[in-house]
């Protein structure tokens, strides 16, 4: 039997000295550019496999792109801008082949309240922002703190986004006049107040273009690239389905438009035309007649916007996570990875961006070999900044709604309520706590708040250990055996003295009660405290106290504290060998 | 072997139906007004020790009471009028004989800030509404909320406090013109700028008060109120050390005053006389020229000052445990008794109060029977407040602050650095983290750190449980295994699935990974939900896992988010017995 993991803590010495080799060496640098790993390896083979990729999650791109500016409430060319730059950074610094950066409708909705309260310069400034907390989390290393997300708190943060996301869409959906929203509240409260603005058209449009990604969707179920021709195409179509019905959209405003010179559907309208110039973020703006410098752009962003960079990361290594198949993901180069897209992309006009689950899903079935797919990706974006921006004029908004609101529905985890109704009502609790309130005060609050019942409930796990007393009968004496587990926090201690107390006031004069710290593992000061005051109390009350099993540095921590009870600890292979140990005394 | 506390939880119908049974019981109306359960076995003997240790309590109540009001920045006989309630009132409703409520040196460092900002009548709505909320956390139970503050933070806490206290009488020790100060910082800064204002006279007495004190204290050591004559009296003067050292510098004072008609000695001077009227805590009040209403005086106040009833809570329960000698306390009912003395006593002008650890000694020392000793304590202070207020006047201030530099040094606990030193540099460090924040933003935001430093210690602890792989020989095949341990939350869950991918790199293909969960207690969703991850992960690279050992509850929160795996929970009593119940198909 051998331990694998008994390694000895290195002192600080040691550490610094192997972080300085660690960071000179030539496997740390092919970690941070990966590329310089797999480049040797290309060859014609894996880049028309990468070509064919790109090209199929770029078409997907496109209406995505659109689709998630429209959520920010950017004009629809920031899509196309944001998805423009990843690709290319990711190229050099992605450790994860499949993950595609880009726009992700979580981002977009989050950034959502700076563009309609202030500008599109909010949305680039707070993807620069983001890119450098990302990149600096990197750096730190602090990917670890996306662990403390439990996942009823990511399940219900989503299904809060996706309801608020596609409520923002009724209004598009229906054609209506009127402001939308950004909490769900705000947007179904506007959409009731003005469903009579509802217009037939528009709505016919939407709900088609709902049914019609349901049915492609259906469609594709069950084929795979490698299948027979048929069911090849219908692969294929499914894959294309997002495009598919943005291109009927145009297609119907288009020929309405020639046929009626009138425009029945709410268009997309003017849309930027070509790349944008490469120009630093806006570090100050001009509002209405109003400059903000930027201060005062991070007073109107404020300390809760802290939550962008830190949803961008949660969503880009859960992607990596889900598609490494088991090899394990470096969080850390993710961060870099993610953090220098934000930064350079925010130079070009980007929104916020991170992995984006669904083009992650398409790129790896359309079987992408390298992080280069994205490249060929980037190219199909500017092919249609420079050629198509005439054609995005005739999107319907009907059909983007349609195609945002079905996206969102498949966002929603419903399995999961009845799981946790089932094994656990408190993280239940916890996950609808998080929907209410990123409902009612926004995403960043409920993340945070269920983030923080989690931590709540842990504490107060930590804080009430179970002890189960056990009474042992040894000739005439009653031994009273409180046993310790594991590692004891300060929060238990007063908890386990009363415990102590206790299993003395049920119990007569001569039995002795023993503390058992055969699997106790660690305690603090305070919790050592805590026994050596409850012993002291039972001395006085004329209680024999055995301290049973302590290994050798937990009790030094408690005769530091009262060096007169050295006497009381004794070890045994047995709790009930403690009165041959403990000699004649009792 | 019996187990005492393995009890089956009860249903919420079982619990209110017991909760309404335990509020109508004589049992609990004893438990919340104590006196019901004491008084009747009250008699002339107990009345006899009370009488004597309500006296020499007051004796040092006052002078102690004087010098709290002066920590306060308040007129000195706000020190009385705090000493004045609390007696009567826990008479009702204290559960713990020897415990003295009345001002504290903390709570009157933690209303300082708001006395001398604004006004007196801050401190009394201070202690009315620490009052309410003691009074409430006491009703809703929330005596446990204490258990989060371990012994380091309160170390460090109290430690800043007397730096902080003592600091600010530094002025008034050497006699100094200028300011003080509410920070340490800014009253350190002070004494340095103002040194040269230093008076010879107020010096000579202050030290001479600190090596008197220090010197009485020394007298009366070894000796107690059961010895013979001389050692009875040298412990009778040490015990009234604090009222002979303002006895001594009154007549200095006042003897110099007649010889010279001069006054060398900085004053204390007029006193308010008499007792003050009861009338309703200042739910408004006037400074300057400006009316604060409530509202105002709730802002000035801020969300920090929660703080205060908190401090309050946990000194008086610290007290309470220190001196009830094994019975355990009662934290509830403390809550409630210092809740509503704080609440009473701020009809009659009172700061905030709590349990006083030096009168607490005192009263025990002084062989205190019932909380009836109190009383005595408040009639002792009510004869200074109607007779000896003209006498007040010439207390120097440098006898106060020699008596408050020399208390404030034995608050100091030296040798809890050398135990973390050794023990724990973990908790050496939010020790001093805590003292830090307090001494330089204040005590409110210093043991909020502490906590809160506390907490995330924790917190990371929990989610890098340790996990010693073990790895065994069984026929040809390894058996790699990992064991889990007691509760696993989901802050550790990406951690044990990291540990699981990276046992099964180092290994050959066709050996046996197995997650042992014959120790494992409790799991939540996103643990499980990341097991079964690296489980289809694992198979996917065609590795053996086996989920061992799992209790029902455990693998049915598995198999909900898998069902698939069913086959790969097997139990039996060694781990290495799973082959044959795996069967052939390994």
């Amino acid at each position: 039997m051998t331990a694998l993991s008994g390694h000895e803590e290195p002192t600080v010495r040691q550490r610094f000295q192997k972080s300085v080799k660690n960071v000179c060496s030539v496997k740390t640098v092919k970690k941070v550019v990966p590329i310089i790993g797999w480049l040797p390896q290309y060859n014609c083979t894996t880049l028309f496999q990468d070509i064919i990729a790109g090209i199929t999650v770029g078409l997907t791109a496109i209406p995505q792109g659109i689709a998630y500016a429209v959520i920010a409430g950017l004009s629809p060319e920031y899509g196309l801008y944001s998805g423009l730059m990843g690709g290319f950074v990711y190229l050099f610094f992605g450790s994860c082949k499949t993950v595609t950066v880009g726009p992700t409708a979580i981002m977009a909705a989050m950034v959502a309240r700076y563009v309609s309260g202030y500008s599109a310069d909010f949305a680039v400034l707070a993807c620069f922002l983001a890119g450098i907390v990302e990149l600096c989390m990197g750096i730190l290393n602090l990917g670890f703190l996306v662990d403390f997300i439990s996942i009823p708190v990511i399940s219900g943060f989503t299904t809060a986004a996706a309801l608020q996301i596609a409520s923002a869409q009724l209004k598009s959906l229906f054609g209506l006049e009127g402001p939308s929203g950004n909490l769900f509240a705000e947007s179904v409260y506007n959409f009731i107040i003005n469903i009579k603005t509802m217009t037939l058209w528009n709505t016919l449009l939407g709900f088609f273009t709902i049914f019609a990604l349901m049915a492609l969707k259906r469609l594709g179920e069950g084929c795979s690239r490698n299948d027979g021709k048929v069911k090849k195409l219908r692969w294929f179509i499914s894959l294309g389905r997002n495009a598919i019905v943005v291109i009927i959209g145009i297609l119907i405003a288009y020929i309405t438009k020639m046929v009626t010179n009138e425009e029945p559907f709410k268009l997309i309208g003017d849309i930027g035309s070509g790349l944008p110039t490469p120009h630093w973020p806006p570090f100050s703006t001009v509002v209405g007649n109003e400059t903000y410098y930027f201060a005062d752009m991070m007073t109107v962003f404020g300390f809760r916007s802290i939550v962008i960079p830190f949803v961008a990361i949660l969503e880009s290594i859960a992607i990596a996570k889900a598609f490494s198949f088991g090899v394990p993901v470096d969080a850390t180069q993710e961060m870099i990875a993610v953090g220098l897209c934000n930064i350079i992309g925010s130079f070009m006009r980007s929104m916020p961006i991170t992995g984006s689950f669904t083009r992650t899903a398409l790129n790896h079935a359309s079987g992408v070999q390298t992080p280069a797919g994205g490249v060929f990706k980037g190219l199909v974006i500017i092919l249609a900044l420079s050629l198509l921006t005439s054609t995005f004029y005739f999107i319907p908004k009907a059909s983007l709604a349609g195609l945002i609101i079905t996206a969102m529905f498949s966002m929603i985890d419903f399995s999961i309520l009845g799981r946790l109704w089932i094994n656990s009502k408190k993280e239940l609790l916890i996950l609808l706590s998080t929907i209410i309130v990123c409902l009612t005060m926004g995403l960043e609050y409920g993340i945070v708040t269920g983030i923080l019942l989690d931590a709540l409930v842990l504490l107060f796990n930590t804080a009430r250990p179970s002890i189960n007393v056990n009474i042992l009968k040894v000739g005439k004496l009653d031994l009273i055996v409180l046993p310790l587990h594991h590692h004891v926090s300060y929060c238990a201690s007063e908890h386990i003295r009363k415990a102590v107390l206790r299993a003395s006031q049920n119990t007569l004069i001569d039995s002795v009660i023993i503390i058992d710290a055969t699997n106790l593992m660690s305690m603090d000061s305070t919790v050592a405290s805590n026994l050596m005051s409850a012993v002291s109390d039972l001395e006085k009350k004329s209680f024999q106290v055995l301290m049973f099993n302590f290994n050798a540095s937990l009790k030094k921590i408690c005769l530091d504290i009262n060096p007169k009870y050295a006497d009381k600890f004794v070890s045994a292979a047995h709790v009930t060998e403690v009165m041959d140990a403990y000699g004649t005394s009792v």
